[in-house]
């Protein structure tokens, strides 16, 4: 097996996805390692309406769409996870779970990146089920319903100003006894008469009728007095941890992990390509994330055409 | 009619759609200005089957898709065209060609670009059928047919490369006697056998039957001498103009024009955003296009909460 792949993909969200689909059409036969995640975050989603070209679909159809239109065009997927690489020299290797050594002379990286979650009762239950981890993305499902948002850092703020335009009946757990958001984002929650903040709180239990939640415990961590509240969503904005531990010693990360960029998809490394939530912790959509795989397709093919 | 709008957006192509639905979940009820080509350049293909998503859909076909989604979040449309804004006043003006003014507290510009065109006979009536603008886009439909590519640059170059991994039977007609393309992309061409090209010649028709093109007439400038040639396909790389003439007393604009963006898609005013093929001439896919067009609404709305 000392075959040299022209292209590997490791990460099957729709970035990873998207690279694919763009790479096999450019003839590069693109393999892609679907990692511990199979179709990524958009998995754990019920309906999606924000997917331009889609009215409403469940996220995993959306990701089988993607899977099946690569797959059509010849892109292939391997049911491994890639476990270290070696990118300092060339081809490129990497080894998946199962020690299969895999040599490439370029790479996309698409591994995304994971919410942070509370490992709480009734998490995993109802994850995707009205637990979820983003309101730009879910937000509008929710007019005029009580909301629940756990977190206090810039992200939760933002998530509770966002809410606000749909409905005044916001409720943020915070663990500590004061918002740890940027003075303006935090200001503006703090002086929405619509936004109750709980603070030295936590969720430790999440309650729901088997199809979604209904209702969250919230635990006072010094107290441990607790009360539960009605809501038809958790939103979790405790934080994301990208999944780029394994490229550590070898690619530029930046303080949080993310993958350092030069352009739009170059890494610190010239033919090792990034694309997706592993580079970006701000805009974090799906089409966004595609847009940027089908990016680093494109780079991907200028570079060995040049190489 | 001294309504002041939260957002407006100019162009109706995947970026400009893509910032509606997005802003139209954010409640900030934007108007999308159509412009002068509603839908914009996916409206003149035929089969497009790298939008993730969609294995072989028509060009307008998905346009209207992504339209109905707007539509159907609330974003409202204007069958107009922006002749004249004033972007350094706020709020934004912008006139429109009749003579309607809309005032705006921010702007997203997704104008596009438009590709140069030959203007000879049978260029409109094949326009999508067989004559078209991006080989990266389209090659995959042609394995092992003739094609022609017009042009003598760094994209005709591309793309001449680009489809040796389809198909041998290559043409390159080029006005002027030697190629205007940067050294190395211009030598991988020269250096390839299954690519033959025309100096000093222009096509001067093109022929088809009602439904597809099967060749066409190139005439050399100086002989005027014509030769007919069977092909399956034009690409036209001579040259794409970025849709941006009315903002080049106000905006940052490059020496091609396109527009300057600071950050993703941050233009030199603030509060005014951009998206799409005005602001790219790298990759010019409809999907990087709708990313940027999703960016630009979350943009617009992170300004608008902080202003």
């Amino acid at each position: 097996m000392n075959k040299i792949h022209k292209l590997i993909i490791i990460g099957s969200g729709p970035a990873g996805i998207t690279a694919g689909i763009y790479a096999s059409r450019a003839a590069l036969n693109p393999i892609v390692i679907q990692g511990q995640a199979p179709g990524g975050q958009l998995m754990g989603t019920s309906y999606v309406e924000n997917w331009p070209g889609e009215k409403s679909i469940l996220g995993p159809e959306l990701m089988s769409k993607l899977k099946n239109q690569a797959a059509d065009l010849g892109c292939q997927f391997i049911e491994e996870k890639i476990d270290k690489v070696d990118l300092k020299n060339r081809p490129f290797t990497l080894w998946t779970n199962n020690n299969r050594e895999i040599k490439t002379d370029s790479l996309i990286i698409a591994t995304g990146s994971e919410p942070r979650k509370l490992n709480c009762p009734g998490e995993s239950t109802y994850w995707g089920k009205g637990v979820t981890t983003c309101a730009t993305c879910d937000g509008a499902f929710y007019k005029d319903r009580p909301i629940v948002i756990v977190g206090g850092g810039d992200t939760a703020m933002e998530e509770a100003s966002f809410m606000t335009k749909f409905t005044n009946q916001i409720t943020v757990v915070h663990i500590l006894d004061k918002l740890t958001a940027s003075h303006t984002m935090k200001q503006r929650v703090l002086d929405n008469p619509n936004i109750n903040i709980i603070y030295n709180s936590t969720i430790s239990e999440i309650i729901g009728n088997e199809n979604h939640i209904t209702q969250v415990v919230i635990e006072n961590t010094k107290t441990k007095e607790k009360q539960n509240i009605k809501t038809d969503v958790l939103f979790l904005a405790i934080g994301l941890t990208p999944n780029s531990a394994i490229f550590k010693e070898q690619l530029e990360l930046d303080k949080m992990g993310y993958i350092v960029l030069k352009g739009e998809t170059q890494t610190s490394i010239e033919g090792v390509f990034a694309a997706g939530d592993i580079t970006d912790c701000k805009y974090r959509q799906a089409i966004t994330s595609a847009g940027q795989g089908c990016k680093a397709a494109l780079d991907a093919q200028r570079f060995l055409e040049n190489n």
